[in-house]
């Protein structure tokens, strides 16, 4: 039987997901895992680069994205799910990739470069936030994967892993990594319930996974749709209108949406009864992945165990990875 | 009984020791490691990060600078030999230590200025070069020492290894590290052969502790002098001139070497002479070390089981130090 293809993904454990995880990662991951063998990794070490000064709130959202990914279907059985900060490897490989990138091609990264103005650290940015990306490369590239899901904007990113695992490989005259192929969703990212951005914990436009129903409700009413709908006779816009789009994401009855659609382009159909409805397509399917979650959130221990027997087998292939990489490098001493 | 203050000390080895090294740290060495608990570290990953396309030398070199250390005496039961590459908890408190300084200090640090320059790396200086005194800062307090001798050119990186502790004790609120107080030697440095700088590998102006005894009198007889001390009848200075200073090094004789200034100085005294003499001095030093080294050298086996035992310690402490540092940080999972 030939070895399964290796997949790397994960997630910055800063708070619970939502949502766009859901559709631009979550859903991928649960049908990639019986296709795959698949990792995924709760990146504590690179959520610490800037909550440096917080990792009460790393530490603590390990344990609710754990939570979130058992609720969506994620399969401990399929899937190996681990902490990074207990892979020591992760740091002894960040170290020696740092040696094989310079300190402007990192100033150059464009997806740094935009969190450095969008966080405005400016000249205060730390030794470990401008180095991020190498340490990625290190998180993705100790497992050996062949594939890793990212949006379009982390795709910077694959090319840096790339480029460093080209490096190495040519610099040491071995082929310890095979490139990786990024796998980029149909649906990458979903907008916010503001309608402006997307769906992110720090813009406050998020319904998360672990959202109760009336939150989900209030939530939805309150969110952003055509603002030139004024009347419930005007006719709406139906594109890049979020409560159309999260119904195209989240409604099973595509029928009734195609509908709804034709109604309130035509006129007719009030904000008010089309988020109602929203609301109720949300709960319907936020409901099963809130009971799987309570009921494993009962059991904080077992959950733990499940990423902590997850770790140790990542812990035995980044033992692997290492020693491949020191005996590329010809640093081994017996 | 109170506990032994630690100290840390070690070198990069990309190559044997030299006289510098002897009367710079080694013979200092000698002496603290009766008076302290001594560390000492092959620090092949910092070497890495100007030797990362050439690591073969940085492996043989560990072998060579531990057979140095044990021709001068230093007692692997007195102290303790590690080699940093085998310490994956170096790495990972890099990484943590890489978020409490800015990339503009860094640029900043003296010493890397100078190094940056030097080697005229300009903007393809790497980032492992350039973050290369925050390693520097894992380095030494995985053991949390209480003391580091260092040259005067070395203090901008205590400071930068004080500036890092100070930072994680009050961020995390726990003084997990003390603060490193610097050793500087009485004769921290030694001028090269030629005369012009310091004696060093990279300006090939060094007398190694392994050179045989016709490679010591060949480099002393092609020494630098005084340039003015045209005919042997002529007054010398003996201010700067680096065959007395190498006499008021490595002669015991303190009546003798005075007594050969004040000829030098008032004329009739020939540079030939004079080397002879230094040459025959020398390897009346170097003699028993060469001998120690040779035995040593004759069972290379032992030598790095002496590394690899230390290793072991250091790996505990290590792993003591790391769970202090995790848990200051409140970042440990069970």
């Amino acid at each position: 039987m030939a070895q399964k293809k290796i997949i790397l993904t994960g997630d910055r454990p800063t708070g619970p997901l939502h949502l766009g995880h859901y559709v631009g990662s979550l859903i991928n991951r649960v049908k990639l895992q019986d296709q795959y063998k698949q990792y995924v990794i709760l990146a504590d070490v690179q959520a610490l680069t800037d909550n440096y000064d917080n990792p009460q709130k790393v530490h603590d959202n390990v344990l609710q994205v754990a939570l979130d990914y058992l609720a969506v279907g994620i399969d401990p059985q399929k899937s190996t799910i681990f902490i990074q900060s207990m892979i020591p490897q992760i740091a002894e490989l960040t170290i020696f990739y740092l040696n094989l990138v310079t300190v402007s091609r990192l100033s150059r990264n464009p997806t740094v470069k935009t969190e450095i103005a969008h966080k405005g650290y400016g000249e205060s940015v730390t030794a470990g936030f401008l180095m991020y990306p190498v340490s990625q490369a290190a998180d993705i590239t100790i497992v050996k994967p062949n594939l890793v899901p990212v949006g379009e904007d982390q795709l910077p990113m694959v090319e840096q892993t790339n480029e460093i695992v080209r490096h190495f490989n040519r610099l040491y005259k071995k082929e310890v990594f095979p490139e990786v192929e990024s796998l980029i969703p149909k649906m990458a990212r979903l907008v916010g319930t503001d309608g402006k951005t997307k769906m992110s914990k720090s813009h406050g436009n998020a319904i998360y996974l672990c959202d109760d129903a009336d939150t989900v409700t209030k939530k939805v009413m309150g969110m952003y749709t055509d603002p030139n709908h004024l009347k419930v006779s005007d006719p709406g816009a139906v594109e890049d209108n979020p409560v159309f789009i999260y119904l195209d994401a989240f409604d099973p009855d595509t029928a009734k949406v195609q509908e709804l659609k034709d109604h309130y382009a035509r006129g007719g159909l009030g904000d008010v009864v089309i988020k109602k409805y929203l609301a109720q397509v949300l709960n319907t399917f936020l409901e099963p992945i809130r009971t799987r979650r309570s009921e494993f959130a009962k059991d904080p221990h077992m959950v733990m165990d499940i990423i902590l027997k997850g770790t140790e087998i990542v812990q035995g292939v980044a033992e692997r990875t290492m020693c491949d990489v020191k005996e590329a490098m010809g640093i081994i001493y017996t």
